[in-house]
């Protein structure tokens, strides 16, 4: 138990999965997953002053739905990590306001998702803390214009650019109840095979889910047939299909129908503007936490691991001629304590 | 043992501060403290094309300085917690692709010397990691270019200003050997009382630190007298003379002499523009692990508490005319086994 291998923790208690909460935006809601979230927003502006504004509130309503499900109170809840793509992460700092619980900070872009939940599951499997709360979001409109160009120029993309989600996903994590287990996190490294883009994030992206997957599967001894899915976060259909190359390439891994990708199933291709796919914070959080933890729920899969997905530029970095390091963070969760 | 009162983590195996590498810049070299660091650089760029680079280059000599000292290859780190000031904390990314370790990138602004070490504590104790490496950096000028006005505009700073750290601190945690041990963290919950100057960091972050500093004493049952020093991380001279204030005002705790501050320490009062003391990721990190462990080491301290302070603001959050939400992380350091 703890560490096992290189880079995979072991968690002996197999913390449960209490309770989770997805928020949305309009498009995610017309999205093929729409009746999967507990809340979908009509306005992308959720009646507040700015799109800064509504992300704020996206995470705030994502996190009191999980305590609402969950009949906790704010003050039950003793670390709360969350993250977003904002500088600064000031979604997460405002909401940590709003809470008034112990906040870590996090960043790790799109890979938030699961780097929240595994020091979430971390924390609470080695006794300090009882409830544990994890919260990722992201905001189409802010996520444009701070890394790519203001909303109002509307500027042309290649359609290897990835559409940010908005929304917001949140997760209580405790040491014991009804719900899912998860049983493992394997914390990723940085990869840069020195892509440049900023629109292809997919591609710069996918080395480094196939190195957290092979190593996930090296320190556990397992098969990938043991998994009844392994998902990534954001890759969209270009990264997600060069993962799933480079796997059977570099690691002779074929993950077949098993391999699935967050940012592929949140939007339908025939949407507009979604080009390659989904991305963001919240795009590996809504897609787990609404959508396929109603399929765990359902009976549908027993174990699957998570795999969230991170590009660490920023618009500095780009325009000082960097490539992108990218990580990713992986999750196993499993059916348990329903049945 | 694990969670004890309500926000302090209780380390049963106390684990050991082994090794630690602390880089600094020209004005830092020039201060009080310029003999405890392990590298003073003449150059601000380091011999960089730009700031920002430097800024990745002060983490990466940091975290080599450490592991260097404890005779430690950066492959036998099993987690790097890291963060910075710098928008998606692309010093942090590129330094862990450098390490080529499994890293979680944190953001808790000037908080995040004591977040990275409570967590990497947290992680060792646990038995997820063996060797855990915490690191932060900042650097003036890439400071202020992002937060301010661009350098070269020369704008005029009230004394209520504070003036960023250029330099990296960083520390390995391990499970055992000869070191200082770390005992306890407290992690902070996010205070706003509504300053909105970003001019005015001290102040603003004085009561995160009050608060933080009053609920370890109360979780921990101890007195302020238990402690050689409580040291927050950089309220500078009005902004720990407020906090001193509230501290007796509001929990009834007189610190007086015990009560010191890395912002006020690492400057000379006398050196140019340093108004009211140092600030950023760098100034709690190379003050507490140049100067303090070297006065614990020569047996003047045994028991310290160490509180970084963070103000959670970015630009647009200041520009659309928020107010700071502040955060306050606490560590507990004891002598141990140097003895």
């Amino acid at each position: 138990m703890g560490l096992i291998g290189k880079q995979t923790w072991e968690f002996a208690s197999q913390p449960v999965l209490i309770s989770t909460g997805t928020v949305v935006g309009p498009k995610e809601g017309q999205g093929p997953l729409g009746h999967d979230f507990d809340m979908v927003h009509q306005d992308s502006y959720l009646g507040q002053g700015s799109w800064e504004k509504a992300e704020r509130r996206l995470m705030e309503e994502a996190c009191e739905t999980a305590l609402s499900k969950a009949h906790l109170k704010a003050d039950q809840i003793d670390i709360f990590y969350a993250g977003d793509l904002l500088n600064q992460i000031v979604t997460s700092g405002f909401a940590a306001r709003t809470l008034a619980t112990p906040f870590i900070g996090l960043f790790g872009a799109c890979s938030t998702s699961m780097e929240s939940l595994a020091l979430a599951a971390m924390t609470v499997d080695a006794g300090y803390a009882n409830y544990a709360l994890a919260s990722t979001a992201s905001h189409h409109s802010t996520a444009e214009r701070q890394f790519r160009y203001p909303t109002e120029y509307g500027g042309q993309k290649p359609l290897s650019a990835q559409c940010t989600v908005t929304g917001s996903g949140a997760a209580i994590v405790g040491k014991a109840g009804e719900g899912p287990r998860i049983t493992h996190a394997t914390i990723g490294q940085v990869v840069d095979l020195g892509v440049k883009s900023p629109f292809e994030m997919g591609p710069a992206m996918a080395p480094a889910a196939v190195d957290t997957i092979a190593q996930h599967l090296k320190d556990t001894g397992r098969k990938p047939e043991e998994y009844d899915l392994i998902v990534t976060g954001d890759l969209a259909r270009i990264g997600h299909k060069i993962a799933a190359e480079l796997l059977e390439q570099k690691a002779g891994l074929f993950l077949g129908d098993l391999f699935k990708d967050c940012g592929i199933l949140i939007f339908d291709p025939d949407q507009e503007e979604v080009f390659s796919g989904g991305s963001g914070c919240a795009c590996c959080a809504v897609v787990t936490y609404g959508h396929l933890l109603k399929r765990m729920e359902r009976g549908e899969l027993n174990r699957m691991l998570i795999c969230a997905t991170g590009a660490l530029l920023s618009p500095l970095s780009t325009q000082q001629g960097e490539s992108i390091p990218c990580v990713a963070h992986a999750v196993v969760i499993e059916r348990g304590r329903w049945d």
